[in-house]
């Protein structure tokens, strides 16, 4: 498994990076373009604040972690200033989308814009201690933590007390914040807050009995038969699963590491195409008919974030069923995912596996996924193994 | 091709119908199942009211049109009931969704749900006519109207004003609409409505250069380029061009009549899948990746409404090319959505046709399409040629 950090950094720093610092930077009215097609060039101009936080992030966490090119740092100031400039209603909510120009255009409907610009501004305040990108990281967090109950505010359209669920993906992605803003928030806060997301997303969102985790749970944690209720989105629960393994080695905690590799290798097994391989987007608890048409179609990112928690899983606990998954998605994904003529991957195939689109980027495929997953797992590959001489009960 | 209509009308009487009276009913609680799987077993148990509207609509229209069949009549009522009691708020807006025992569980952020309400409780008022269901189909329709600049009201989450488009959905319904409802709103309201909607349909959302129908542009009628404007829908278009041909019978206009089979064969053209057969779903005006990831399905609706719009347009023009065409779009449909095995049909394949869901009905497939396109097709086909024999210009 080792030898396979070579090829995951090479193609991190020739052919995805690159791909971004060459294609996705708007010079004129800043930001960045993400909606790009297979050479790269620009097909549609909006500016989606998902993607202008994470790709702020991707650049400066390089830059902090890898190497301090000046080219990156670059980058991630660009990015920032734009969204510094424009991204954020008076209330300080950001927006979900900018015209190019950076006007607002879509409201702050969307709680994880403010989950990934709170993640850029955390980043970036490691390689430019400005203060003021300390501050913004740290007023979006705690806006997060104020608006978490209702993360849809006035734009939701669920009637109140007919059917309150809470959706996974919230408690997920603060497990890893928490971990990512520790530097801000300090540590303190982030030893009390741990213990909260953690119990969501390892006991709340989980099924015992069937080992797989939920996407959406009633308030009281109890399972909603409806489409909400029934639905499975293995990808997420897999990247939900190294997020934990990440939180386990910050508690030194080698029972919950392997509790995570276990929830995730049966995600895994759950969510694998037997006929065409490659992992399904969406799934029903019941095997009915999921509501989202594209359930069968192979994602960028559910593979790469599986690769991700496949190494960590192998790194921490040592379990030789991630290291067999590891060379099974690993030739997946290189062989359907990756472009073999042009630099960056694609993102959407269809179940037998061909591109679906055409693109490198969109609305919702930016600088994100495929160059963390490829810094993750070279990272980790490179690693000594973690607590795998320990006891479990330390 | 009039061969066809007793194929058309046996399937849709010995095939279809039975299949929503027998598995659609909800005894204990009223109002209709809509989630029904292949053999017609309930599995979600949610009321969509785009669904409930439709089938009350159905089952009316035929009782009022094929034959006055008390269960048929039984069944609209069954629906109605259940629409009346728990459907609408305060205001009159009809609910998107309500749980099983009918209780409001999605706003009405969709005002579809109203326009298919309007549709039943006219259609309904035909076959009984209770001054309640009149007032039902008429207030709902005055609220359409007033609604109709901002649909969506406070559910939007467009910034006002940042790019300001208006849907195509919305007019090429009230093509239909208010032919459905000329007994209710009277025939000289019906005549002032008219000219606008064929404007918005014909003009505003028509592309001349191209021969193509927008699904979105902006407020004063120009091109967005954006992902919403330029989205194409073939099958959204098709069936426009069938209740365009509605209206030109009914104002005695065969040169409308001709443009608009005109314009549905040039987006048949467009949508069709010369590789796999079928039309896609959606696309994009300038080739670029559409958003949505079912771009390249195959849905039934399309392919039914298709079927209807050749029918009407060699019915009505006698042009050569809808016989062709018709029996390409039949034997691809018949071969492809129809269940061989169980009654009622699929109703979405992948791009290269095989069922992606193995339901007959869902939160969107109800007792609409299906039965509305064989009862369109048998009908027309029946009927003599209308405005073949006369003149161009009246």
């Amino acid at each position: 498994m080792k030898h396979h950090a070579a090829t995951y950094k090479q193609e991190l720093l020739d052919r995805v990076l690159p791909f971004w610092v060459n294609h996705s930077k708007d010079e004129q009215h800043g930001g960045f373009y993400t909606c790009l097609d297979r050479q790269g060039n620009v097909f549609d101009t909006d500016k989606f604040m998902w993607l202008q936080g994470r790709e702020v992030w991707m650049f400066s966490m390089l830059y902090d972690k890898v190497e301090a090119r000046p080219e990156w740092k670059e980058m991630a100031l660009h990015g920032a200033k734009f969204m510094e400039r424009h991204g954020r209603d008076q209330a300080g909510n950001w927006y979900f989308s900018l015209t190019r120009d950076g006007r607002p255009l879509i409201q702050p409907y969307n709680i994880f814009s403010d989950c990934f610009a709170a993640m850029a501004f955390g980043a970036l305040h490691k390689i430019e201690p400005d203060p003021a990108y300390h501050a913004i990281a740290k007023d979006t967090f705690e806006n997060i933590i104020r608006r978490r109950q209702q993360p849809k505010g006035m734009y939701t359209k669920n009637v109140p007390g007919a059917r309150n669920l809470k959706n996974f993906a919230l408690p997920m992605i603060l497990c890893n914040l928490s971990l990512e803003l520790e530097h801000i928030l300090g540590e303190e806060a982030v030893n009390r807050f741990i213990p909260e997301v953690l119990e969501e997303v390892m006991e709340v969102f989980y099924l015992k009995e069937e080992g797989l985790i939920l996407e959406n749970v009633l308030e009281d944690g109890s399972f909603s038969d409806s489409f909400e209720g029934r639905l499975l989105n293995p990808g997420h629960s897999i990247e939900a699963m190294w997020f934990i393994m990440d939180l386990a080695v910050r508690l030194d905690d080698k029972a919950l590491a392997e509790k995570a590799c276990a929830i995730g290798l049966r995600m895994l097994e759950y969510g694998w195409d037997a006929q065409y391989g490659g992992i399904f987007y969406f799934m029903d608890l019941k095997g009915h008919p999921p509501q989202q048409l594209e359930w069968d179609q192979k994602l960028w990112w559910v593979h790469l974030e599986t690769l991700v928690f496949l190494a960590k899983g192998w790194q921490l606990t040592g379990n030789a069923a991630c290291l067999e998954w590891f060379e099974k998605v690993h030739a997946y994904t290189w062989n359907h995912f990756r472009d073999a003529e042009y630099p960056e991957w694609f993102g959407y195939l269809s179940r037998q596996g061909k591109p679906l689109l055409q693109l490198k980027g969109g609305k919702w495929k930016g600088c994100f996924h495929v160059p963390r997953a490829l810094y993750q797992v070279w990272q980790t590959l490179e690693k000594a193994p973690a607590f795998r001489q320990q006891p479990v009960d330390k």
